[in-house]
């Protein structure tokens, strides 16, 4: 679980400008929070490919996150990168004054949709590369939505577990007061992660390691020490959102299938 | 290049089906545009689940597509489906007041991803699961919006070409007035995809069966006698819409990693 975070920041700064350079881009965008990823991802694309080549857009819903833009704003500064707020009220607002609805995760997940068409249109305004900011806790169980905050261009976090992002960015000297933020999609003021989910980081992450990385059986991890319960509601987490990590299937007809059996890499050119 | 349509509808009609027990799923929802392949979607879903399982969701942009809107009531009075129109203007109009563009690619793109944001809105609500209709033309050459039109749960139409679609389209008695309706991504009034892309749909699936299902060499193609400049622009979009038909790479760090070696079935418990 510990990781080296000099030699990450190293690979992950190679990987920005490689992928970068055979999607034929100079520049990258991303949507910067004010959280522990966007932050780190921004700092790492900073260095990768210096700050005028990086665009940030802040996306918050009216004045409901005032605090987060504000520490966003401040890693713009700090990182000399430009950055950009997008209010994101009058489209969301638009929909929900029409089609009312008190269900919160279906009210975020129109909010996380929103904020990625306008990165992606920004994204081809700007011809920048549009970088995810997902995490391998976050892609593991599933906390995130799919075609929302989960839809990149590439992915420099996504092989990283929250509490290894967070050393990360230690080493990568994030302001400390993001370093110190609980965690939270900005779903609602006051939601947590671990609130929502019932269990720290340390616990998920813990047995995400055990089950994953060191491909222990359930059984396994329970003896080393964790709670069956939450064994098992990790195991169910993992299951329940594997079609957030994989393109839809289609149905097979023909001798060669997208999806099946026509699958080569974007790069095989080079 | 031939299908058989009985057969096809059968092995269609049994995904459908076999999906949404996987997903725990007894309802579908789609898009409806008034063109041939959502049409098809929409025939095949009403005869693998009941119409009273299928709901279409018809998204026009203000009147712009008012003949379309109607052609897909016809098809969901026809089917016996529940439907329901939903004007994208005021949420696209909300965002384009204030950051306008004038370039007609990004605003078809914000549409479409506006309409795939509400389809799945509505698949929460509806708890219907959300079926694709891109079709295997538009997936290999990338004629369609990532993470918009081309966003959904399972797709039953990907592996067949347009011009298979409309084979399987007179087998199910389509409406006659959408089976001779020139194919467009309805980005623009008067739009066509075979204006668009300066091919006719004839030429492209020609093209593409001798590529990718005949896995033909680009010079074997040209010698069977396709236009040279065409087999070199159907490869080039090929190559340049990889990204569309793949999940996005994530920096490889751990020693087992999303979208690299943690590749379950999400089935793979039955």
């Amino acid at each position: 679980m510990k990781i080296n975070p000099p030699f990450v920041e190293k690979v992950l700064c190679a990987f920005i400008r490689e992928e970068l350079g055979k999607f034929n881009y100079t520049k990258a965008i991303l949507g910067l929070s004010g959280g522990l990823d966007s932050s780190v991802c921004a700092f790492l694309a900073a260095k990768a490919l210096g700050p005028k080549n990086v665009i940030a857009i802040i996306l918050p819903y009216k004045d409901t996150f005032d605090e987060d833009v504000s520490d966003a704003r401040a890693v713009a500064r700090r990182l000399g990168i430009r950055s950009r707020v997008i209010d994101i009220a009058p489209m969301v607002d638009a929909y929900f004054s029409r089609y009312p609805s008190q269900d919160k995760v279906r009210i975020g997940n129109k909010m996380a949709r929103e904020r990625m068409s306008i990165l992606y249109d920004f994204s081809a305004r700007e011809h920048a590369l549009l970088l995810g900011t997902s995490n391998k806790t976050e892609l593991l169980i599933g906390y995130g939505t799919i075609h929302g905050d989960m839809a990149c261009a590439i992915n420099p976090l996504g092989d990283l577990y929250k509490t290894q992002i967070r050393e990360l960015a230690a080493h990568l000297k994030i302001p400390a007061r993001i370093l110190k933020k609980k965690p939270s999609a900005g779903l609602w003021p006051g939601q947590t992660d671990e609130g929502e989910i019932g269990l720290t980081y340390g616990e998920i992450d813990g047995i995400l390691f055990e089950l994953v990385d060191k491909r222990k059986s359930p059984q396994d991890v329970i003896t080393a020490g964790f709670a069956k319960d939450a064994v098992e509601k990790i195991i169910t987490l993992i299951k329940n959102s594997e079609f957030k990590r994989k393109m839809p299937p289609i149905a097979k007809i023909s001798s060669r299938s997208v999806g099946h059996d026509f699958l080569y890499p974007y790069d095989r050119n080079r």
